[in-house]
């Protein structure tokens, strides 16, 4: 019997914001799971597409056009190249689908920028 | 304001089982949602990887390797080129992430195949 990947089953294994784990790899692309809480850094991926979908709690995405706020079984795409701050004041367990190359914090290196980290 | 896409919203736009609807695009790739019943066509897609994440309901992947069967916020990824029957006896609500160009039949066209179409 092959055993499926559990969202809550991968977030219960570390409590760190900020820190995606990748739990699934489709192609060239990573599914990670990442807890939230407080502010991200501001940052944009010139390259590529973010998607970002709320498991638990809650998330904002602040954008200069407008932010968008996510609860559970919300998701969002944020546009390449789109200058973008998550926000999280109360925490929130989220999934993030991006390409495996992409890097947490974009264009903007700097403290909470993680390596790739497979759960 | 930015205008979440809600999986249970897009859900309920739709009863007829096996035709995904596209509610959002990663790139060259599509979120899709489906309703699932009954067992679908056994295919697979040579050309890529498959997501499937249950929202409601149980999903079992037959495969000639063995199966795996998806609850509530469960994940797989058939791998490419591995043949494959989703099966749901109960039904099930799922998301389908994928290529944009992927047919849902795969290397097996028939009664099932559906057209891309955006919700």
């Amino acid at each position: 019997m092959t055993v499926p990947v559990d969202l809550g089953a991968a977030l219960s294994r570390f409590s760190d914001p900020w820190q995606p784990r990748t739990i699934a790899v489709l192609n060239d692309y990573d599914v990670r799971v990442a807890k939230t809480l407080g502010e991200f850094t501001w940052h944009s991926h010139p390259d590529t597409d973010e998607l970002f979908l709320v498991v638990k709690g809650s998330l904002t995405i602040r954008m200069e056009a407008g932010d968008v706020t996510l609860g559970p079984g919300q998701l969002y795409v944020v546009p390449r190249g789109v200058r973008h701050q998550p926000v999280s004041s109360e925490g929130a367990e989220i999934v993030l689908i991006e390409p495996s190359v992409t890097v947490n914090t974009g264009d903007s290196p700097g403290a909470l920028t993680a390596e790739r980290r497979v759960l």
